[in-house]
């Protein structure tokens, strides 16, 4: 009935082919568009500098005039002045022949200066500067196109704008991008055992906990997650609340009821909404996986465990996720750190696992010391400070082994 | 007449040494306190999940009717129903000798039940329930207090809020939390070459860019940046800037002037305002770096250049501020990938240096080409993947050689 289990590495393959970016953009500042996915290509309007600089502190010199300078025959030249830091020097009248100008780093060169005498090769004498070494035309001068060249382009489309970006736009005096539109996404929790998380819970009922932490990981992408509640589990009700979040959002993500019933109820929504491409994942926690397309918005069946639903976020979501938000290369890799396995750790064939690791340090060496609890514990993950991840073709790793911990 | 040069490594030292957590604290909701850090001890509460319940689809039973149970002797019990998902089933009438009750993943136990046969293990014949296989006590059971035992501390000062600490907050029933407040970091740009990044540059001058970087990797750390604009390179305006900074804010830092003039000015201006603890790491880029303490707030003087002011942010700032802001370990490690280099890389011994790096996959290898640049030429970042850290102790590396990337 249901299409087959794939492997983790099968799953992110079909996930990532299937899912399209988001049409929508919207110009915005480029003050406010740090992690924002680019939608246009930007092409410098200008040349960077725009005018030659100084790249050091000195004096501005005909690069001719020093030839043949040393420290037992140094070149006096004649100072005329000096630029001012901002100052417009091509108002100057040009240097002419053995003349020199004070300059500070990144100060503007005069008409016919082509290089820069550094500060510690020259000696001042009264108005004489006396200079110690040669220096070539262009020496210690940033040239006017050497940071952009108009025309150039400074970044592509699906670029996820870093600091430095917003630095390199600005720069070229560019305050606005057209960016893709950020994501939308919706969150449903199923189950008749939750109760809201700001709620008291009666025996037999649990708090509703993976709506707010799929919520916090949403948002770690730069994305806006809406929760829409919990949804009781019934197909009719879950149809109709997830054709409400479809509407609304650029994809959504139902955290599952952990009964077989809801499970089928939510394949058959999906089935009925669109198109069901996975179910199962052959992974450790976060097996009863489901990823269909409504259209052209990806839908994510969760698993209700929160642990499992919180890896699954990680390991299949977000990159689905930041290929939707227009993305052209996935980021939001974890950070690694290496470790010593402070245990066994059996891991079957065929699966990818991860398992929860605790990071301790003794006698000098950073141990990773794994602590196994049902993917119903949250209280696991919480005092975890990463993943070991054990790829579906090996069978686990020995106490003493040296490891890669992913922080999470 | 200044303190000493620092190494990267002395110099770090020092800042954390002498940087303290912020005093101030507020309580707010967990929902909205991601990436906050905890300023209270959390103790839980409640046991968690606060019940027994079913960690798998099966069977509630009494453990000791299944003993000597076989697939070729399988053991007959009355089936009594069935534990509805949120259902409180200590309401009921407790499970009699040979019965059982048909339960879900995350049901509650009835009373008298002390294990989960699960599905796998048994067979249906009408009213008549067929165990092929004994369970022991505790058996598939999720206890009640396994997640969380009341009075466990969940999370502990200088905590780092993740997705799954909100959830594990949440699950116990903890909707609010006490948190340091929010880090305000001021940000002041100083050179009187510079224009605001919003305004047409004339010749001689360039946009400030390095308050919007900064702005920009503050706000990646999650703390609140507030820009000043652009002080003139003068020591009175400058300090009045400065002390307004530090009135509003718990960190500032002054992007510098490129010129000596400006560099001096500014730490005139912060040995009147408290004190200057380091002027100078061996790091490239990054040199002419400024630590001061103006009562318990942290002052940083960075370089002007765009590259610089951003590598010594990651480096130097990142750190500081992150203990400043109350957490107890440092976060927001860089992620690495691991590449082969292009081309050789010298590098000066006895200083850090960052050597800007594009990555490039070409036959089935990850290649890192580094970047050749001034400081001042943020093309060249923006252009960059990410960094290749040389330690001071190395004097480079060979084309070919395997390295470490950091990604930016």
């Amino acid at each position: 009935m249901f299409p087959k289990t794939l492997s983790l590495q099968e799953a992110l393959a079909l996930v990532l082919e299937r899912v399209k970016p988001l049409v929508q953009t919207e110009t915005l500042p480029v003050f406010k568009s740090l992690c924002r996915v680019l939608a246009r290509e930007v092409v410098a309007p200008q040349d960077l500098p725009g005018f030659d600089r100084s790249g050091m502190d000195g004096f501005a010199v005909r690069a001719a005039d020093t030839y043949g300078a040393g420290e037992a025959r140094p070149v006096p030249l004649k100072l005329a002045g000096r630029i001012e830091m901002g100052q417009d020097a091509s108002k100057l009248p040009a240097l002419s022949a053995g003349e020199a100008v004070g300059i500070s780093t990144g100060g503007m060169l005069p008409p016919g200066a082509d290089a820069v005498v550094i500060l510690e090769e020259t000696e001042l004498q009264g108005e004489r500067l006396l200079v110690l070494k040669p220096v070539a035309p262009g020496g210690s001068v940033i040239r006017a196109d050497e940071d952009f060249k108009r025309g150039e382009v400074v970044l592509r489309v699906g670029h996820c704008l870093r600091p430095q970006d917003l630095g390199a736009l600005l720069a070229v005096g560019i305050t606005e991008v057209e960016a893709f539109a950020r994501l939308q996404v919706g969150i449903l929790s199923t189950g008749d055992e939750l109760v809201p998380a700001d709620q008291p819970v009666s025996p037999g009922r649990v708090r509703d906990i993976n709506s707010a932490a799929l919520a916090a990981q949403v948002s770690q992408l730069g994305m806006q997650p809406t929760a829409y509640g919990i949804i009781p589990d019934q197909r009719q009700q879950l149809a109709q609340a997830t054709s409400h979040a479809l509407a609304e959002c650029d994809a959504v993500l139902i955290s599952g009821g952990s009964s077989v019933g809801v499970r089928d109820a939510t394949v058959q929504v999906l089935e009925d909404l669109g198109e069901v491409l996975l179910h199962g994942i052959r992974i450790a926690p976060g097996k009863p996986t489901i990823f269909a397309l409504c259209g052209d918005k990806p839908v994510f069946g969760l698993p209700g465990n929160p642990v499992s639903s919180i890896v699954v976020f990680e390991k299949v979501v977000s990159p689905a996720l930041q290929k939707r938000s227009g993305r052209a290369r996935l980021g939001r890799h974890h950070p690694q750190v290496q470790a010593v396995l402070s245990k066994n750790v059996p891991s079957a064939r065929g699966r990818d696992d991860f398992v929860r690791i605790k990071l301790e340090r003794r006698d000098g060496s950073l141990y990773a010391e794994p602590i196994y609890a049902h993917s119903n514990n949250i209280s696991s993950l919480s005092k975890a400070d990463g993943m070991l991840a054990i790829p579906a073709g090996v069978e686990g790793y020995a106490k003493g082994e040296p490891v890669t911990v992913e922080l999470w």
